[in-house]
């Protein structure tokens, strides 16, 4: 039995004591901070809704009175009770108002702005080719953006490659198709795309149909709170949504293209890596790898070798990824262009101990278990070890991992009331993985996925095994070949994201 | 006016103690070590091609005997005679193979064979993507590769940024096409391509010309001094040949497809770059950055801003490099992806003094200006203040940054007896520059060029002014705005060439 684990630590957010960060933006059924603001919020929008009812009563009313030349007296009694219903009207509005602009509103955006500005000013970060006008998604770090990025960088390998033995490995960024086609990231690593049907701009559909909700749920105060829960269920069901059903509810909310308001292609899938070719033939397709990942399971067999045969090790590598995004969104965080950190853990799938796993076991910090928010409650301060004692994290391996993770983060400056590990729910989670838990920060954006943290078994060696015909396995003294996989990612070191 | 100063340093060569090296490899003209043993050679191709005519005319002399049915005595003499002539012919060939093969024989091959294997043993590099048969000209570093790696950049950005305090940057990789047609690599950055006119496999035209000569050389033990001389002239030009020139030496000694012999196409350009496409809209075209250098020069304003408007500062950065060889080859000489380390050095052009040079002014050390390269001399250890002085190095900043990459290479384990800094000819020169200094290491591949430091005026700014229409000047008190850039480039930091 081949079995793996994948851990994948993407860290963004506010590493300088310059970013500040407010409450969450995206709606969102897993916030831990949202139940309570969620309760109010419904509760005005059915307060509203039924004082606009009871002002629309009065009014019929007064109206009525008017018709039948009612007395003067009850006529004005009459005006007076509908003004006062107006009143406790425009109360409730400017409550909602203020709660949902308070939780996505202009003030923090002007923060965002004004933060954005000095880090700017300062250099850094900058938008790339600026004086050429830029390219959306592209920013260069200025000299202390460098300075930042070399010292989270220079942690990183601290305190995960050198703290724990792991074999660094450096690859080429450019990448033959074959190593693609086996990963699945030539088939299927797609995000689906609109066009305008007139001009031919391209849009990302998910992202048209989030900003469609988003706004309404801001503006449109007069909506029913069944109207708001059908679009809060869209937004949190984004993710899963297939190029048809992406498609139907455009048409349904009748989406157009932003600037032009023309119509919308159907959905259909972009593939997000930047493909070139090798070599002078032009008959040598290639990409630029989208992560690092795959040139630690291509030379798995080597570093196998290399630890003398023996399971379990670790393999790690630093670099750059390109993802050709359709739209590139919230500064740093979504860009064409970033340097992430992966690490590969391979382990014994009938023994998924960790020799130091008591290190990490006491640490007790916010976890978001998959029960916790399919039934509505919000994250906990959880010990390590009771999370594993009782099944919560998977095993050892992946708990010693979390814990790991949860030191590297608080340790580059992370606040701790501000981290969170949230556990992927089934529906997130490919069918071979066994669990996966994200790290994830709470900034301006809301609560941002940094870290991801997977065991999901051995699926990218045995891919990369059918398709080369060399096996990559790893053989003990035991019964038959195991082998699991671990894999963390450090994505846009840092420090802030452009609005 | 504009002026400007570019140093470039690449640094390849041997770093770890496990690469030890040979004498060149290449025939040049500007070898150090090359004079001697190019009189020997010349010396024994003539001694050999004497032989050859003594000993033909002794043969027919034999002939002549024994058809005048000579007396016994006088055949049996000439033939001893002949035998002589004929042993002393095979004496002086062995004494030109030894020659030829000692400088680019079979045993130093085989040496550096056996220290490749070595090195890829133990996954110092190994070819990438080996599962799926590799890609020419990719290298993946394993880990101890990966630290050898990181301790070289480490010391660079200690070396150069810290103690220089110089602004360092980090750009994307990816590049839209306006910055590289402003810096002439969109049409200007190619090599001569030609093609098996049968099979369509592709050739770099002057490495089958490089190539064929190399052979001949080598092999052709009676060819005349002449022909040889005229062989190595080619050698010695190969760089400044034309697309015609080429193709008309390929006709000339009737070079063919290497494999299948057929004939070749004439020679054509192609450009290095790898192409790419921005967006999802695939309308705008981009390259894979295939120097760092651009970058700073487009950020040029905002970093002499954040410089407090002042000259002299200068900028650094490290990062990935691609140029799409036609023919990758020498190992990690002539790679497709690399680590650069360039740094751009903007100062008053009218005021090339550098506050730091008494630092450096004293290290003496081999130099090979110019008119000893003309001249047949070889190089000699020079004073830097003397070269300085005496005009050979144009100005103080430019023999600042040669000592500081002086000490940067032997602080890094580099031979002093095997590095030496060569002044461009004329003809090597941009019409732009002012003086250029290669650093070279002699290593197996021969004196490989590992860093360039070159006065090359403002040219880079200017381009990116003229295409911008941002100006990208420097505005001093005294009359006129100036600037000057200088460009170090790190190339494939280490450690030795594959073959």
């Amino acid at each position: 039995m081949l079995l793996g684990l994948r851990l994948l630590l993407r860290l963004r957010g506010s590493i300088s004591s310059a970013a500040a960060s407010f409450q969450r933006t995206q709606y969102s059924l897993f916030s831990s901070t949202s139940s309570a603001m969620a309760a109010t919020e419904e509760s005005l929008r059915k307060a509203l809704s039924d004082k606009q009812s009871a002002v629309e009563a009065q009014g019929n009313a007064v109206r009525a009175l008017k018709a039948a030349a009612a007395p003067k007296a009850d006529i004005d009694a009459a005006v007076q009770s509908l003004n006062a219903l107006k009143l406790e009207k425009t109360d409730v509005e400017r409550q909602l108002q203020s709660i949902l602009s308070s939780d996505g509103g202009l003030s923090r955006e002007a923060f965002r702005q004004a933060a954005v500005n000095t880090l700017e000013r300062r250099l850094f970060y900058i938008p790339s080719f600026k004086i050429y006008r830029g390219v959306a998604g592209l920013y260069d770090y200025g000299p202390p953006g460098c300075a930042v990025k070399s010292n989270v960088l220079a942690f990183w390998r601290q305190h995960f490659v050198l703290e724990e033995n792991m074999l660094e490995v450096d690859c080429p960024c450019v990448t033959p198709e074959v190593v693609l086609k086996a990963s699945g990231h030539v088939d299927k690593f797609t995000d689906l795309m609109v066009k305008d049907e007139k001009t031919g701009t391209c849009y990302r559909a998910d992202h048209l149909l989030k900003d469609f909700c988003n706004e309404k749920l801001q503006k449109d105060l007069t909506m029913s709170s069944e109207k708001a829960a059908e679009l809060k269920h869209v937004l949190a069901t984004l993710d899963d949504l297939s190029a048809e059903a992406l498609g139907a509810k455009i048409k349904e909310y009748g989406i157009t293209a932003p600037e032009t308001k023309n119509p919308l292609s159907d959905p259909y899938p972009f593939n997000l890596m930047f493909q070139t070719s090798i070599g002078p033939s032009g008959l040598s397709p290639g990409y630029m790898r989208p992560e690092t990942a795959q040139g630690i399971f291509v030379n798995f067999k080597d570093l196998y070798y290399y630890n003398g045969n023996k399971l379990p090790f670790a393999a790690a590598q630093i670099g750059q990824a390109f993802r050709n995004e359709i739209s590139p969104r919230q500064g740093l965080l979504r860009v064409r262009e970033f340097t992430l950190a992966e690490i590969e853990h391979f382990v014994d799938p009938d023994d998924k101990s960790h020799p130091k796993y008591k290190e990490v076991s006491e640490l007790e910090f916010l976890m978001f278990p998959r029960e916790e928010q399919m039934s509505g409650q919000s994250a906990k301060r959880i010990r390590l070890g009771e999370a594993v004692s009782k099944g919560i994290v998977n095993n050892e391996t992946l708990g010693y991992f979390i814990g790991r993770v949860y030191l590297f983060l608080t340790r580059l400056g992370i606040d701790k009331d501000r981290l969170r590990f949230r556990q992927h729910l089934a529906n997130e989670m490919a069918h071979y993985a066994a669990d996966c838990w994200d790290a994830e920060i709470e900034c301006s954006y809301g609560w941002i996925e940094c870290v991801g943290i997977a065991d999901r078994s051995a699926y990218d060696l045995r891919a990369h095994t059918d398709k080369s015909g060399v096996p990559l396995v790893a053989h003990e003294k035991f019964s038959e070949p195991k082998e699991v996989e671990v894999l963390f990612n450090i994505n846009n070191v840092y420090i802030y994201p452009v609005p």
